[in-house]
């Protein structure tokens, strides 16, 4: 059974109609909707509907789930699914499934579906997310509704008893949540770094010798302005880390909740180092495009041309060279070593290690 | 207990002995068949092996399904695991599975360990893939056999009910099914751009001037080709998706099917992607090689030779500077951020994010 | 309840206060212990903790589990979680969890939470492995302990029955004992081909023409040596396989246990391959910096100036230049091919793809 007539409500029917279910919706108009859902879908009067079905999808708004009310009767012993999300996290002190469950005491209430959009249940699981998390204080409506998801083509996650309902319930108004902080970080230090490059390397020569060198900003001060943003990222990732040791020396304890600043920069490592990974990698890339450029082949003829003319015939210099082949050298074992950092990082990879394994890679 | 006697049962025996199981082997012929497997499996007659048994695997083909019902008073109310697989998709209308239930109403049968090989199962999960599809209609009997799986040491997965079945077996039979078509297209694109690159950069220079450009073909040719594919499959993935968008408004409702040619073309969007990214790689990686092959070196030190016996002192052209700048820094750009969707196509990361994160990203 | 005052039973307490749980804490000296533990667990004697409580973790040594004898009446009918940890691997001939159940057949124990450090329970599941392996044999109990564990921000894992106890045991103690060996033997390979590549560019030329060439060790001489190893490795990914057939053909049959070495070999392919695949992608991007040293631009203006001054206008060397152009031609799709492959070794692509399409990637 399926209660509403709204968008979820309809790709909700369309698609248990497709996986081969018998499905009643109910209505308070079904007249007037029974042309919005499928034609092998039944759309009736809500009580009619609730009679007929077993596990009842409830597809409304939490703000009218008080109209159920006069429904109480029929809908007792059912399972109710409750689908709903909000539109802001933590908008309501208690979750809608909690909420569902105290105004309907004689149903069993699970909650699911809502991390799922209407279109990927419409047009079945494609690509992306085809998780459903689901929780119930009881197992067997759970398993029952696990089972729904199953058929229907998404993989069902068990999350545990109705505590988790408000967690699940903000999942679906996340936005990378923990990359927002990381990200604007880098972004800044690039802008101060870019901006100090571009004086040094552009506009200081220009009001000084008179040279044009603006050729530089795409690719030279770019890649002069990279690796320092992620050496600055990189120490952000190891700081917090000392500064804890340090406040739990200082108190002596290992039971004192560090401040909220230091907490929030403990969880944000991981994002803070990706970005270092990745602004370490555009470097390399960067570096590796210089010799391709026509800057760079002009400026190597016009040395030769200039060294033939004057028949200067050796212009070696040996530290010059020796201090190149160290940078190369150097750089690309970090770039190694910042590459397994970063892959131990993929979800799949950290599950399969143990903890004494990752702090060790770490 | 393990009814049956070819490789599949042999290595199931094998297997289940290894793990600590005590394993009774029911055959038509056990004294010819006994030597075939190891000494710890007891090798009987098949009612006798089956009257020892709680589990029993049928490890025989669909075709000889019938021959067990003269056992069907020993097998009431066992748990009957169907292993087997078939030779074509859909070869029949009703899995192998539902068939085994059907002749044997009495028993519970659970579908699993047919995603397994032979040869995984005799030398143990090694890598690859570890999981074990299993369904049932029966909680306790899937149970069971997942928990034989477990100590086995494979991943039980739990895929619902009997109806699964069907899909199940058809996963030992598919190969690449989505890969198939995306990567077809990308040879073609391949064949044509590479032949009209050689035609116009090597054939047609030799046919008009007589010069010999033929070293261009292994790399030059392929890598002014690699773009060209790439561009054309990236603009492949987001087609369809405006094709959708401008059906639905012609149409005015969400909720009418889209033609199947244009269903499947949505349903390859992420292949094709990925191939896209694949010869975008490529092509970076190409590029950056050119400046160390020798045919460069050579033209490099020809064009420095010719200014020095000229006296030309300056050949930079600011237009040729900026244009390598800027081709070079966008393409890394590209690069960059077609890295970042290939890897949120990974199972894993997919698997993190919410569909709003999602599609925020694409 | 927690039975125990350790740094684990303490981060246990946190976490389970935190995730809103009502903890009682059994001590053998309440008054002492009290101020180490969070004011909202109640910490008292042991039997008064054991009667409160429904679920006990039991967080002392497996030493002292025989001093609970005495509480072996209050403790009968409550679910007892075995969190205990050995020093080393297989120290024990039964699991601690075994052991446990032994001394109290009257309770139900569950093996949990010992793959999870004290660390990461005080601070929550930051980032790495937020896996908790359960195993128990009872089901109920289980699923009981999987949703305490799920509340607290982990992911319950099921492992099955009280058999897997002891492989949970030995799960923290690993440091990826997969991995020795195939690293050990790609340092060997390293070093030895190294040496010789040292000898023959630089030693050698030094000795017989006085020719200084020290600058080429950091990158030339590494540089070649990555290739060989890279090659070494590879080549030892396929042999074995070759040889159990050879062996399996020698011997006629598929039923025979290969030698242990040769068992080992074959288990430790794939990390074989991921490290022939690193030397492979750090071969490429040295020999992608080589243009861009001091020393490469110095050799090519040296050259063109020598050029220059005995005026010869062409130094174009066809065989030279195809030689090239087919290195790095072939170099590049080995590096793509290698790269497919260590990409589909990642366990979640591994657990979408069948054993057919394995092997047909393989």
């Amino acid at each position: 059974g399926v209660l509403g007539s709204g968008d979820f409500a309809r790709s909700l029917a369309v698609r248990l109609v497709c996986s081969g279910f018998k499905v009643v919706v109910g209505s308070r108009n079904p007249k007037r909707k029974a042309s919005l859902f499928p034609a092998a879908a039944e759309v009736t009067f809500q009580a009619e509907a609730v009679k007929k079905a077993d596990v009842i999808f409830v597809a409304i708004f939490r703000e009218h789930y008080s109209t159920l009310c006069d429904l109480a009767d029929v809908l007792a012993g059912k399972i109710l699914v409750d689908v709903s999300n909000n539109t802001e996290i933590n908008h309501h002190k208690e979750s809608n499934a909690e909420y569902l469950a105290s105004l309907f005491p004689a149903c069993t209430v699970v909650k699911g579906f809502n991390v799922v959009s209407a279109w990927t249940l419409q047009s079945g699981a494609r690509d992306g997310n085809k998780q459903v998390l689901i929780c119930s204080n009881n197992q067997e409506a759970k398993r029952a509704v696990a089972e729904i998801a199953q058929v229907m083509g998404f993989t069902p996650v068990d999350m545990g008893c109705m505590s988790s309902a408000c967690e699940i319930e903000n999942i679906p108004l996340r936005l990378l949540p923990a990359w927002k902080i990381p990200i604007f970080l880098a972004l800044g230090l690039f802008l101060c770094f870019f901006t100090y490059n571009l004086i040094r390397q552009v506009i200081h020569p220009y009001i000084r010798e008179q040279k044009n060198k603006l050729y530089k900003i795409p690719i030279e001060v770019v890649n002069t302005t990279l690796p320092c943003v992620s050496y600055v990222m990189l120490s952000l990732v190891y700081l917090p880390g000392v500064l804890a040791a340090c406040s739990q020396l200082y108190y002596g304890t290992k039971y004192r909740r560090f401040p909220d600043w230091l907490d929030q920069w403990l969880q944000h490592r991981k994002q803070i180092g990706l970005l270092s990974f990745f602004c370490a990698a555009l470097h390399a890339v960067y570096s590796l495009c210089l010799p391709m450029r026509r800057s760079h082949r002009y400026l190597l003829i016009e040395t030769a041309v200039k060294q033939a003319v004057e028949k200067k015939m050796t212009i070696w210099v040996e530290e010059e060279v020796w201090r190149m082949e160290i940078y190369i050298s150097v750089g690309i074992i970090a770039l190694g070593l910042l590459s397994l950092l970063a892959i131990t990082s993929l979800p799949s990879i950290a599950n399969s290690l143990n903890w004494r394994e990752f702090s060790f890679i770490q």
